[in-house]
């Protein structure tokens, strides 16, 4: 089973947060407050989004910064992923 | 008696959530804060909504991920329904 | 003394929730919380609503399911109406 | 001294609303909380409001329903009136 | 000094509300709840706004009513104003 | 250094609010609950904001009032200054 | 690893508020409810954003104040940084 996301939704899977301090040491992390990195698993396929034409600037694969507190958790298959919309995305990581 | 919706609203019947261990165990679902799967029933027949065009990208038969917290409960014959706008529904199960 | 409403409002008259246990046991419904079944008494006329043009779907007659929570009640003649906007009607029951 | 109302607004004046329950006894009306029937004093020329042109479909002497906490209570020569935008009127009754 | 509004604002000095019961005894009012009567005392260029164009159409020495909670009281050459958006005036009292 | 404001912000740079009673006694003010004479400083270029075309009506130099609550604080060189949209003034005092 | 931002958000990174008293004495900076200085880092590359057309204004090593509240914190390779929206930024520093 896999997920197809509607008009200007993003699937994302979110990567584990690990904090190294300055010092090397790492710290797993949980950092529940902070904003997500997170991996593009599917994106759909844009169009007219309350009226406004939206297109796509992401794609599966690449590595994204999203907005706290947005966007929806979804389990499927044991895997959680969050849906966003495109436009909670804030940044590629490159 | 069926239900017939109105421009960009979509009819769901909620699957059952039961969850699974990866052990193997069958968990029945309660699962109330997680977002649903559910099953299309009847879609409505689109136009302009609010002022602007709706196109409905569902279809009767296709199983959904809705947004938490969206839609209204509805009961008819002993069945229960949700009856949500096509934006509420964020992304297709295939 | 009749209700003529106005633009995309509509005057619903609630239906008397009876609710039927599946051995077929009738309890007077007070159902307070859920959304309701109503029939349509009369139609505004649609037309330009908040600068968008307002197409009515529904007609005196029909049953429909309008949104919890939406609508106000009115009472005239020692009835009791609802009235809404279109918008607020989510499916015609058939 | 008379009020003239600018654009939308419309000025009502509220009716006294006396209940009479099936055996006819008439009741004294307070009724605070119920939605209003209210006599047209006054109406708007209407026009461009908040960029949209509105069409002004009452008129003086109609006997109308207005939604329920909306308008202003104006009170000028001892009387008191409420001013409301027409979209606040639900319906007119005949 | 004067007060010049910019585009779709009023100035206006709230007329001093005294309350004459029926029996014609005059109490100084406080009103402090009560929607304002208040005179015309300066009014913007009117213009685009938000997008859209305004024209106004109250003129200093109007006695208007304005809506109560609006506008931005200022205090200048020890008299106090009222500065409101056009919008926010109900009726003129003529 | 100076503020330069982008779109449609203005630096204002506050006037200090001396009171003086009926009877000619100054008092220094604090005043922080009143809307504010503030001094022009800096003017944006005003173009599309949001979608729509601001032309802006004041310049540098102009003692005007502002709308309580609105602008952002901001000290540079160990002066304080506020910076708000155009929108948020409301009058020119000449 | 470098980010990337989408449409009209701006990468920031803060500049340590030192305050300096009138006396010259230094205080190392903590500030936080107050509006900030940051250099520009990354701009995205503006267009359509809500079915507006946004142009960008700053430019990578630009001084700004951004606007206190807005903004979503990012740590990338042990850095801060704060995106915002274009709109969030008041004023350039030159």
């Amino acid at each position: 089973m896999k997920l197809v996301p509607l008009f200007d939704k993003v699937v994302l899977k979110q990567l584990v947060a690990e904090e190294t301090t300055k010092s090397g040491i790492v710290l797993p992390g949980a950092a529940k407050e902070k904003p997500q990195q997170a991996e593009v698993i599917a994106v759909g396929p844009g169009g007219v989004v309350d009226g406004k034409e939206v297109v796509m600037q992401v794609k599966a694969g690449d590595t994204v910064i999203y907005s706290k507190y947005s966007g929806t958790e979804v389990e499927l298959d044991d895997e959680k992923y969050v849906i966003v919309k495109q436009s909670d995305i804030l940044a590629v990581v490159e």
